[in-house]
């Protein structure tokens, strides 16, 4: 698949569209999913223009589990929980919705209905958001 | 959480645990997850005592990385499928059954309940895995 340079995590990207930022190195940004399935869920995506984990160059690969071992850790302290589900699609036909690599981080399990909200699907409050990534960004210094 | 010596993939990983193996290097090990929830799961692990992904060294995070790009790509053409999901679990809170690091590469969707089974709960038929593993392997090369 072609990188698609339309879709919304570019446009974050370029600054055209925003977001509620959590980290940002000079490879990776992590941020608050508009549409999380539960409290506290993460995204975090590289730079470089990359559709699927198999587009991901070695040094994006390894930016990003650097970026997710950091936030992840803060995710668990802002959302008082001993463990985070990290995960990714790959290709429409599995679930992945935007056509840029991104790992979501889920402070909780994906496989327990319990709390489960479906997948890129309910917008969340941004004003709600806000308040979660400030406790994250807490954590993380 | 200090990481404990006696789980079932440090026994695979020192050779006394047999495992249905379909790519191995100097950091990591790939075997046919013997309680898959759907055809074609693959558990990827790095040689290094790792419970999470947090416990994760730098080297082992980047080679658990390339592994899964190596046999995700493997994965889908032996599969039919364009699309992978990659999921890991830190924690038993969230479902972390064994506490060694392990990416799950998934031929599909975590999130449709069409073809998907429990975690870690039914035991395959090791020929039917053999059978997957071969496939894999044939499209590794």
């Amino acid at each position: 698949m072609s990188y698609d340079h339309g879709n919304i995590f570019a446009s974050i990207l370029r600054g055209d569209a925003p977001c509620i930022r959590v980290y940002e190195d000079e490879y990776t940004l992590a941020f608050m999913d508009i549409m999380p399935q539960m409290d506290g869920h993460v995204l975090v995506i590289p730079k470089e223009a990359a559709t699927t984990i198999y587009d991901l160059s070695e040094s994006a690969a390894l930016a990003c589990m650097k970026t997710v071992q950091k936030v992840g850790k803060a995710v668990e302290k802002a959302m008082e929980i001993e463990g985070t589900t990290i995960f990714q699609h790959n290709g429409k036909v599995v679930g992945q919705t935007v056509p840029h690599f991104h790992f979501h981080i889920l402070p909780g399990s994906i496989f327990s209905a319990k709390g489960l909200k479906s997948h890129a699907v309910e917008m969340a409050d941004p004003a709600e958001l806000e308040v979660f990534a400030q406790r994250i960004i807490k954590h993380l210094q």
